[in-house]
């Protein structure tokens, strides 16, 4: 079987981990940050290292292509991100980007024939971190946001994206975004962000689908007085009943279906000062699951939650939700029988986050793979996956582009 | 019986009420603000406009004294403050600047005798919205804080209180500090900020002293993970054990003295994204009570706390405390005779809030007066108490200066 090589992988992941290097084991690399155009600047360099130029779209999305050997054939695209949260870890994204640097690198010096160009493509903003939302780019070329909307999108110091990213450089013609005309396969190597793979000793994760999702908002509405001079049975607590309405939530939907998973992430509390009591508290339940059936029961606990608490008014908005989506099964196949063909141990598995694979998913065919994430850490510093894991996982790929070509 | 002028306390009150007026119904006015100079400007024009002329020390507090008929006694002050917190209300700290005018105002214009020079006093900064702490004036003149530490106390855009009070034009001569020697006794008439004297059909609060509190910050430490990859066995959650501490707290405190009041108004999240698990949570908890014994017992709930909620570990950390203050029994009993002498109906009662009087009566003979606010309402734009129960309070507070002169 043919492999890419370790010990480059090793040394795109030690490079890449340098920008934007928080002294303590992660990244903080923010889209078009300083640290964002360096880890730009190294993958334009590379590419051309090995005898490829980079192009980019009217969003800054990079794509680096090997010619193949037949004239007109559509492209094979391998894409993830550079950019991360804040405090993030070396893996999230940059390892797809790696990998697709790697598979062409490979393809390429070892001149490993094959008849359709190959990209490797990196996606403009995909954490949204420092303006919203995440998949900001994907989002745009493949028709679910709009662009002007996109450009205005302020970070909290008030830049917008649009500035950021006319000052990046990285503006391009928008003929060259990615499309179903000139491209006949998305392939994205993500690590799991679980700790599903290593629990089960599993080498490749032969990703299916991205599970839908629902997202509200839980809002109790109590009323503000000075804590020293109101006496007890005089108060409506909204922080007090935001816990209660939290713990009830956790309890009623831990009684639903054991693959489900929900998560109060997000809190805020008005006025949020420890002399006066909250008036307003406001909290985030996002929930995730590949059957809708069970989203529809969540949504029903969170219709039929009490309406008070602790006498304080509760009430939930919707603030918005996803479908599941389903990857190409032929795509999904070849994954498998690529890992299969490697002796890799797999298991088939549903992303729980979201990617920008989700959305070319409506665009052309295109699958993910997934790597083990040790203790299952993501979007923070401990995030780690091995040399090695990342090495098989790349293998896989590169199998699974060499089989596309085929066709 | 001697009294004050209803007309001029609801002209005062309205004046006032429009330096920072936040177009609600409240006010926003920070210490040293554009909004708490025309304060300021004001107090010093009604104290020219009776004869009396406004001098400052060294923090910006302002002393306007209407001299007596003997020479060389001391002064009776009254003080509160001009600031506000964000979206305070009309009558916090103002209504004790408006009583220490309004006093000196009629005793001028009517030319009431008295032998001891009468002082109206502004306090700076005593909120502390700001620049941290509050009571920051009082705190330095009675040596409570170190006043270069508190002048390089910042506001959150990075301004210190040292620039804020140079910029103000308000710094004078420290030999002008509220002293013992110079001054025999110090009242503050404030809002209850409670409600009880409202359900109690009660009209003037004779406040014997301030309660003791202590202040804890509970944090809880979970692990922060991908809100969508982690499957909930996996899980640890902070803000759902910080949601379990608090319930626990209020469960355990409520069984303690029906007289205690606590509150856990502040609530930090880490890192607070709907879309992954937080790692650290932080709330705050605050408890009052006039007696040592009760804010013991609730030490004891803290430190017998679960070591562990939802596998999360939770520790405590003491922020602050203050013990009970008592003000002066002989000011308090002359409280007292003035309001029975009125006819106004009493109680007596401990301030659950912390004043200016607090420190200073560490220094120098202090008592303060409650008059009754509207649904116990206060630092919010709906505090209010009617110009009839506040010109009743200010009566109390003349009657009460002119027992003491006769002392």
């Amino acid at each position: 079987m043919l492999t890419c090589s370790k010990d480059r992988v090793q040394n795109k992941i030690e490079t890449f981990a340098k920008f934007g290097d928080a002294g303590h084991g992660g990244i903080t690399r923010f889209c078009f940050s300083p640290e964002d155009l360096q880890a730009r600047e190294e993958f334009v360099k590379r590419m051309k290292a090995v005898g490829v130029e980079t192009v980019t779209d009217d969003m800054g999305n990079m794509y680096a292509t090997l010619p193949g050997t037949e004239e007109g054939l559509p492209r094979i695209v391998m894409a993830s991100h550079t950019d991360s949260v804040r405090n993030g870890g070396n893996y999230d994204g940059i390892l797809g980007v790696i990998t697709a640097m790697e598979v062409v690198e490979t393809i390429a010096t070892e001149k490993i024939p094959h008849k359709h160009p190959i990209t490797a493509m990196v996606w403009t903003n995909e954490e949204g971190s420092l303006y919203p939302p995440a998949m900001m780019s994907s989002g745009v070329v493949c028709g679910k946001f709009d662009k002007a909307k996109m450009l205005a999108s302020k970070s909290s110091e008030g830049k917008t994206f649009g500035e950021a990213l006319k000052q990046s450089g990285y503006v391009g013609d928008e003929a060259n975004r990615l499309n179903p005309k000139d491209y006949m396969a998305m392939l994205e190597l993500h690590i799991e962000q679980g700790p599903v793979l290593e629990a089960e000793k599993k080498e490749i994760g032969v990703v299916e689908g991205v599970v839908g999702m629902v997202n509200y908002r839980i809002r109790t509405y109590g009323q503000s007085d000075h804590a020293g001079t109101t006496p007890m049975p005089y108060r409506r607590d909204a922080l007090l009943a935001a816990a209660s309405a939290l713990k009830y939530l956790h309890a009623e939907l831990d009684k639903l279906d054991s693959n489900l998973v929900y998560t109060t992430g997000e809190i805020l509390c008005h006025p949020c000062i420890h002399t006066v009591i909250p008036d307003l508290v406001d909290f985030s339940i996002d929930a995730r699951h590949k059957d809708p059936e069970v989203i529809k029961q969540v949504v029903e606990v969170i219709k039929n939650m009490p309406k008070e608490f602790d006498k304080c008014e509760v009430k939930y908005e919707e603030a918005w939700a996803r479908n599941t989506i389903d990857f190409d099964k032929e795509l999904v196949d070849l994954v498998q029988k690529s890992a299969d063909a490697y002796g890799y141990s797999s298991k088939r598995m549903y992303s729980g986050a979201g990617h920008d694979a989700q959305y070319v998913a409506d665009m052309m065919p295109t699958t993910m793979f997934f790597v083990p994430s040790k203790d299952g850490h993501s979007h923070c510093e401990p995030e780690f996956t091995s040399v090695e894991e990342c090495w098989k996982g790349i293998n896989v790929v590169l199998q699974t582009v060499l089989e596309i070509d085929k066709k």
